[in-house]
């Protein structure tokens, strides 16, 4: 730190670049939205939509596309989508929305946005069908991030044939997100088989003791295998971790 | 019960006859340690070393190989074993004493006892070395039990080959105890590769959240195969049920 | 495994069967389904209608009933019911639907499709009659398995004497499930009085510190008798366990 | 209050009357340690022996046999038994001390002292060996509190016949303190039998998942019977608790 | 219990005779339903709302009214409240029907119906309004039990002055049931100003850490002073468990 | 902050300044110690003994005394204390040291060290002698910050009269402490009961459900009074919570 | 409490001063509402709307502003606030009503009531919108009680620049609540930043392993920094413990 | 798997190959203990201490050296240490031994032995002392993987500038671990301020409740940046999971 000070007392810095140095923002207004997040931490701004009004999440998601030329939502739901359409048809008529309703989210993209095109993969497998919601919740920002996603699913360790069937796809990928509910064992199993760094990702399937995914997530914590893990259902997280790991990747290879 | 008690009524049973038949135990002084419990649930009395002082542990050793011919002592330390040759040194002096230190199980049989034999196999599974204490007490009473025990060791899932390679002689036993700490997953894989009934049996191996054994019960519990589960650690627990398990196949078998 | 692979060099074995013989089921698109499983693992495949839409429901049942003869779907409610029968109505006009509503589960079989006869009983015992729903689960999975199911219900603790009048049609069974929540004291009990193998299903049941099944389900892993448990509510897993067990006594007997 | 106060106004009450009454203790220094409690709440005070150092216990055991001709002293070790009796033997040396080395007690009482004679009586049931130090516990504090204590041992479950052939000695108690561990159903199975009101001790006996005695608090919790609790382990909340019950039975036969 | 059977096999007792020493009712079809449980345990039967249809409320109810001139519901809404009206309407037209909306209880009486009437007095206390439900659940059963029953409502720690004004009123009892949320406090404040047996009832109130009653729960079992406890809102329990007190109280005065 | 870095741009700030500035702290070397923490959030800088070695607490508490003039060690053992003694004898011979064996704390300080003289009061109140711990390292550190402490004991709700007793007392502090342990309802208590800001301290007393300290934790989060609460045994926490609210109010009395 | 007795019977005090002097309070009907908590223990009387009916808060909020000139109301819906307006319109028709519908608070004052004015400020400060709730009824109660509130919103810690910037207006507080949802670190971190005394406010926000506020409380309880807490979304608590530590520091101030 | 048992049917393959391919390892003896593991999943096997005696340390970390040049030992103590020492002075005389007695972790490397040379830099971040111990371990194993590890310690968010500070450090890193104990903030205020990918390591400092790391894990979980999690101490897990990310940037790098 006192070295920035004292370029900016020789005049080497300008306030303005000490502080952005410093505090990872310039104060520019509404601009501050999103620049700030994704240069800082390398993870695009997005909007919660669970605990907002339709309304507030149709105007997050205006302005998010005004000035950083795209909105994401998670954890949106029908009224929370169409808010988002209402306010677009108006401020920027001529965005592209997708919502995929299954996944409960909503990305919408100003007419000649450009998603950053990351050379590595991230693949995202799941045990089952009921693994889908935070399985498509990381697919979709790693998307985002610009990185090329494979699906890789149903592939649950009750039928091990399929897990195995899998294992080449599973090797060509440069990092995994493994989704498993119940007793989570898959990102073990996978985690065994490949040399890939492997995001356990839980799922709030299950019930009774250690339902809601806490067995899962109990599971993949107590893994002899080099897992890393995010909280239940946190798909976002998982996805924009593995994004992250990508990115590096892709630096590396020289092609960022 | 009103049948057996007009059965006594007009003398077609004693009153002790009835007695047995209602409660599952006769009157008779010492002999009511032992007779009773194996008769009425098909399970030997043992006497459970921890919370018991040496001598006490000797006491009823050398009363258990006295009534019933055989003493099974499990959680028993080195004092304990020390105690029960020193008690039977006197008592029953060609008694002979199995110790297995590692698993903390005493076993002494009267010169001449003949266990039972039963014409059915339970395998003990373990995912690995530490599994080795709860694992031993299963094996160790399913054998009392006159059952012929093979012992599948260190399969654990993270090798996913081992597990693989050892599915023949998983299909070959009658039932199946498998034995995981951590985050107990073999119980599941193994159960979706047989179709033999499998019993999940919780190590409490494993430190930080889920440790003790938790991650593996939970895990466990929430499986999606036909899978029945003993608490953590319950060795003795499992290996009796596989042991009634196997008595009925063998009673069916017609050899029992 | 080596030895299969050596099969396969020397022509023994296809490559097909091979696969058949390490993997479980062999790649040939719908058939997959359920012939993997039930050959496998011995337990019918099922679908679980809890989160899926009636749709879905009524798609996969209908493909069941086509390439099993016959359908299984537990926790599914009026609506998920419906599209079953629509759908069947349609690709198996003949099929024959019985739906439990207190119980949560359907059954639809084509015509001329004949349940396998398993010459061993089980008996499903319940407290009280909350805790119908998970033992009507537990008894219809049996059954389908072709299991001889026995029912015998509300023997509850509180009232000891009619657990004591039951005892002879308990010890009449091969195996025995026993469901009961709230203190969930009743499998310990009658696996005190019976020599046959006892699953614990512990119910949902009960309020305030331990309710929801979790007092049922720790009092069951506690107990000192052969007991093993299933985890809260899982009526299926109680009965396809119990299901295995019943098919190893009826093959020993030579009647499979 | 109002009332007590027009009369300390008036001179009907001196204040140090008027203190007594309304805050249950009158200021007269040492002899502050007793008087009040047994008076006010009926329960004799009693020293916890464990946190506190064996000069501590000593001390305090002998200021209680100064004031009020008795000691009672709970989870105390071999070293603090030594202490009392070293203290004693100058400040009371015809005081006579009692130590249960099993259950963790020890009473001393001077020369003289008249323990009060209660006419009703309280059983102190217990499951098993493992149960005697809570119920031991329970059975000093009510026979110190003058009741008539019979102990009912080794009654536990999973033997019922035991618990059935106790039926009339446990109906013909006034209280019922039943003291049981592992999965605590004793407690419901004896209030399902007679109709006097029964505290269940739960034990810290166990392991594994609802180990140290959690089970059997929330299964009693949870039971269906009219059965009112304690802590895991308080036999000294459950034998007060029974005392105070028994008091007011005999109150009310004439004869406290 | 031998001895029983000596008296069946030598004529002192019928076999069914017998079958009521020993099993606490007789086979006598509908009359079972009542006669047994209080004749045995002392507490009415009573039926639990939760968890029933209306329709089978009011089948129960009116089964019971029949047979015990009286039915007691418990946890009962509206439209079962209506149910038992309409089937009473039919079956037993001139029967008092009392049902408490706040308090959820529904008590039926045929005319004619005389509640037993018990020389003994239960205080039931309560720490604010929030505790009314409990403690009303509490109150009705002990009335119903014959007890007298007297309400104190409202005197929670947080002013103190409250509970002190009320210690004459509360000294008076012969048991005290003491309802309490939140953190639980007032049993154990209680029980240090009176010698009466206080039964401690934790009431689901609160929020975040320690709600829904679990604070108060567990404040209680851990309180110094020799209370005891049932589970969380079991306010029929604590009414019933002080209903048995009184009633061996009122015995002892020779009046019950 | 970009005013500073302006400010700094324009000469009218040095590096340093606007170092000390933005970071609480000047890099001087082992002055950073305790300068920045102190001056920065008042709280003196204290070393935590357990987990640290002898030598290390010893060197540690030898650059404070150096450095500050004062070393605060908490959690401090037998060894640790003779390590510090050690230490001092040769860098600070002239040092007062102060070691509470029972409260585990030791204070060192330079010859013609000043604690500074606040002049504002706390009140650190124990329910029983089980607090002293926590109770005396609150007291401690609060003293050490300049605070008047005044220790109030043993006024414990279970005799509420000795708590009414000290009601003159605490109303004459700015500021409250208020330790208990159990069921933790002195705070409660004591916040219905005057206008002074409290802070609960839980205590790990207690054994069984909810001991260690969590019912009196989770009883104080749920008081219905106006308290704030720390952690369980947290006396440092509490002392210098109360220590920063006593400096506000000396501040505000203009004596500071 | 002897000396206040001594003046009642020397007549300094009639027994009513003695009365208010020990209990907090005086008999005087209607007045014992507000008048006694507000005077005893610095808090004004509030109704807690959740578990009551819309009628029921009505009456409260009309009797509340007529005895006390204002109704404090949280924790209230659409229909309570509905209710109250109707109520005021007749019994205070001149009433000014402020219902906040995002926080859930609601104040009701007669004309010219004047709220305390107190000369000191509270900072209520918050990590992100989520937080808004708990946050907006801290800041009112603490307005209500005299206090000058500052909002300090969205410094969350994941922009670390956001927090920073916050620094001097957070200096300038005189007492600061801080409210966070999921891993709860704001207070910490702004705790190591100032000498004020902070409250942390966790706020149940989340999901998953340590939602619903856990995380947070647990994070505030661990914390290293001099701070103390409240239950999950208690902001009416830490408003006025905030209020109360105000009221101590502008006492000081002479400006009471 | 198809394809490669073609392979093997036409001669393409031959077993051993195809079992190499298919179970990850080739059955040659010895050699199975670490060709595998490391070939299969990038990371070198090692072994675990705890549980294990002193000899059995000894002979596998002797077979570990000859089999793979190195042994890597974790949670080892002095006696295990000597027994290693002592076992390679005959077995590899000239190994060299490294232990590290603070981190618990020992790594003996036969004469010659390279370990492989990853360009690549992991970050092993601490936020104070009592960190070490699982922040060396994740150290430890990352750098015997080749990595180039830079430690980053005492950056603790209670002095917020000593994080700051650290930025530059932090983002040089191409991947960071982060440990941190109590409520474990750290890994969240680093993640929002670099666009590398972060590994939350908690640490089981802390006592009471969310003590023991338990607070720190739920904190990691619930934060909003994008944070993946190791279980408490795992140290050795958050060290091979940065590992094996660092081995796919360098192999990116064209470097591996």
């Amino acid at each position: 730190m006192r070295e920035i000070l004292e370029a900016v007392a020789v005049g080497e810095l300008t306030p303005a670049e000490a502080e952005s140095e410093l505090a990872g923002y310039a104060t520019t207004g509404a601009g501050r939205f999103d620049a700030a997040r994704e240069a800082r931490s390398g993870v695009p701004e997005a909007v919660l939509g669970s605990g907002k009004t339709a309304d507030e999440i149709g105007d997050l998601a205006a302005t998010a596309v005004e000035t950083a030329g795209r909105a994401i939502v998670t954890r949106i739901d029908a009224a929370g989508a169409a808010a988002v359409r209402r306010e677009l048809r108006e401020s920027a008529p001529e965005a592209t929305v997708q919502w995929d309703e299954r996944a409960n989210w909503l990305v919408a993209t100003e007419a000649g946005f450009e998603r950053p095109a990351i050379d590595a993969g991230v693949g995202v497998v799941s045990a089952g069908t009921s693994d889908a919601v935070p399985a498509g919740e990381a697919a979709m920002i790693a998307r985002e991030m610009g990185v090329d996603v494979t699906r890789i699913d149903d592939v649950g360790v009750a039928s091990l044939a399929r897990t195995i069937d899998a294992v080449d796809r599973l090797r060509e990928q440069d990092v995994l997100v493994v989704a498993a509910g119940r007793e989570g064992a898959l990102p073990t199993v996978v985690a065994g088989l490949v040399d890939t760094p492997v995001i356990g990702l839980p799922v709030s399937t299950g019930y009774g003791h250690g339902g809601s995914g806490e067995a899962a997530l109990s599971g993949m914590l107590q893994s002899c295998t080099a897992l890393s893990v995010v909280n239940i259902d946190a798909g976002f997280t998982a996805g924009t971790q593995a994004g992250l790991i990508a990115r590096r990747i892709a630096a590396a290879r020289g092609s960022d």
